[in-house]
């Protein structure tokens, strides 16, 4: 039965490598549907993304070894995905609902090409969400300790084969060992046009500078606060004579639709990561 | 014959204010053509802003005299203004012609209600785009050192009776005196969405961080650089993919765009500063 | 105890306006907290929204009469609102669940300022979902006759003391008779950006097209199909290599999103028709 | 010496495309730099544009013959073009200046890969501008007859080898005969969001309508008054307050933004047509 692979590459910049990819591809008896290739001349790296059905005869273990060594030769990162199996996602989230509940109608309405098998909170509130989406729903405690608050939520991610874990307004910070051990696994959304406004409130930091258009960011989170790479961001234009509260209010539409384009973007094997910032390939 | 003002409010928000400041009008014989109004909850601060006509028996003294004291007794901070006189707007740019060409234009096209009786610049590459639009043009020497360059070009806005000074991308930065002397005079366009991307090469800044979005931010120039209060802002959503020299030629829109606003908010007497930071009533 | 009113003015332009509105307010009790005012130079009319609170002694009786005199005078349309009375809003939905989920979600954020005493559907498909929310549900059935339908769907609205009408994705047209009885009090969602693309399938009409933007438009129902007063409108960059499909997908976020805005905007009396068009004053 | 060529591809999809395109690419001498492809599932059409270099060996003549079997075999419709060779574009326009001004600038500032080497129009009044920068500016004369003034104006075409025309607010319908001649060459800029608002004063239709927001687009002329291939298009938020005369105002940076992009995208070779719409490949 034929199969569906995408392939992510990233490598300097040099001359042949499209008709060296697709060539390898088509030697081992791979069809390509879909390539899409860019040049980032600033950092002379080229990226791809390609996806390909298998014809019969085609051996996934031989596919890996020829490209290795092609790989090899190019200097490329590169990795391989099976089209078919879905990323197991966990939703953490703390008190407001509006980035849960636009994950979980998104999934339900069939827009979310992933399984969502567990959501952990560390308050009670959003439980009864989770319920009536028949999801299982675990509240941990950062008030036990750090570390043994994290080895309880570790212990959940692993328990339920979580590939990816999504922020949805969590309101704890990550320790850089889990984040180092979740390297570019972890996706969180930040109410504020990054990099502006990191930190705490920044609506309200939004406000006094009197900007006249607020945003959310979604990124990896890495080991320093709100500067992880950025996978989608967006804004909204705002009469500067509204209110913070406005300001708040008005920010959860872009705050829902951000994480969600970031989700659907990393399902879509299209975040790429070189030097710190992303990519993003169609 | 008929006169038509602009009358600019702001106090602390109390309640009668509305009734008071039209009741003012109506008793030296003004009549309201427009009013805009707003109270900023976060600083409880209210913001006012009317234009109205004069019937006969109208005597301007007798208003601003009867005005004083209303203003006296609500805290008021007033500014009463002949909407007949057209404002004279300086422009100092130094190489790039995009922001200068989009004033000159839109003032050619009727858009700008002010006249543009000079151009400076620290360059001659821009001399015969004035020439093309009959301005005078003069250029300046920062060389020659900042207090006496400053000398030379204060000189030229006095000579010319210059009203508001607009930098479009004008790479010098004003001395703190002279910033002082004119302050909230000077309009400065930015290629970046302030706070974020301060300083030199924003585009570059951008580009490192992988933003999704560019911008650019018209403000008034105060003595801390790129932190004076913001007048207008917009941004432009650009693939990530583009290189830092495709950000340039793209932000080039985004910045006249936005100058051109805040110049015109400016001469429609919507630009309110308070607490640092702008309020734009229609 | 002091009270709020809201009060919508519509009339044609002339000069005096302005005093006269506030003076009466004045002279009643009231005392002005915002105040909005606009003239539609096109057609001569004159728009005004002012939200006052009344000192004692006010009597709205009184008001309203010595009001009814002003407004004789200068040819006032008019509508006096009790800005503490909740409006009931009746939600009706078919199949498609966005739109209602928005609704319901955004009430329960406390972001609209209505009561939803019912969901109304022509399928069972969405009860489950007023009944996460419990809101009692009621199916009708179009296929019994129109007018037999329609005297059932207008006994529920009835019943519950339904305001204003909100068609959330509602695949059934009502008739001229029923959208005499509510005129400017049935919204509804439509999945394009109107005028262009009436009717039946607006996506797919969008896609043959190759428009590069689609868009969806809020508006109250009048006896011809999509042609009635245009309430909120947006639109979203799409590729145009994008499938029909995508549209579809892509296009409920700006659905749901103008219908809400659409709702919000009528709930704050901001909504005003004149010359079968609207105008919106913040 | 390495010479640069475009290719541009369409035919009904099928397996095997991507391969069969870069493998002849490759085995004639070339080296691909950039392919950009896709798939429109809703009409089974695939589209695909490459860059490619060519190495020592490569001959132009022997490409062509080797990918004309390819093409035969797969249906391919496709197109050759010499990176190299500047198109020449003609500008013509009537009164209203700013897309002029919008072409000419960006021609000046280096944005515009083609050569501009005549500007034509009815009326003499931007005979100035055309002069400011340099270009042959000459006047035809509809009113001596349509077939009369056509052969002038497309002698004129020819005069000057002209590849491509854009029309930049022309106000004068080009008869079937001579846009047939001129199939998919001809660009006009329409100041409606088409397919709404087709035909004389879209922005009177526009008020009229009460919509919310503005826009404009450029699309090939066809032998249907504003509805050729749309190829560019771009909305702006308006308040519905304000006037048709600012309407007009506020509309004239959309159209010269929409048709400086439309054009840019053609001379990238980006824009493909099939089916009566575009399909656009960055």
């Amino acid at each position: 039965m034929p199969k569906s692979y995408a392939l992510m590459v990233v490598c300097p910049d040099q001359s042949g490598l499209i008709a060296a990819v697709t060539r390898t591809i088509a030697e081992s008896g791979g069809n390509v549907l879909h390539l899409s290739q860019y040049t980032a001349v600033d950092i002379r790296a080229f990226f791809m993304k390609t996806h390909f059905e298998t014809s019969e005869g085609f051996d996934v273990g031989r596919f890996e070894a020829a490209f290795a060594v092609l790989a090899e030769s190019f200097g490329m990162e590169w990795r391989l995905l099976d089209r078919e199996r879905r990323r197991r996602v966990a939703i953490l989230a703390s008190k407001t609902s509006h980035c849960l509940y636009e994950l979980l109608l998104k999934h339900q309405d069939g827009e979310l090409d992933c399984d969502i098998p567990v959501i952990v909170s560390n308050h009670p509130d959003l439980a009864s969400v989770a319920t009536q989406f028949h999801v299982p729903f675990f509240q941990v405690d950062p008030e036990k300790g750090k570390a043994a608050y994290e080895v309880d939520l570790e212990g959940i991610l692993k328990d339920y084969g979580v590939d990816l874990v999504v922020l949805a307004r969590y309101m704890q910070v990550l320790s850089g060992e889990l984040v180092a051990r979740w390297r570019e696994k972890v996706i969180n959304i930040h109410h504020g046009f990054l990099p502006a406004f990191q930190g705490a409130k920044p609506y309200h930091q939004a406000w006094a500078k009197g900007v006249k258009m607020i945003g959310a960011t979604a990124h990896f989170v890495s080991d320093v606060l709100d500067q992880g790479p950025i996978i989608a961001q967006d804004v909204l234009r705002v009469a500067d004579t509204r209110s913070v509260s406005e300001f708040i209010r008005l920010g959860k539409d872009v705050e829902r639709k951000v994480l969600y384009e970031a989700l659907r973007l990393y399902l879509d094997n299209s975040v790429f990561v070189r030097e710190g910032r992303t990519f993003i390939l169609p």
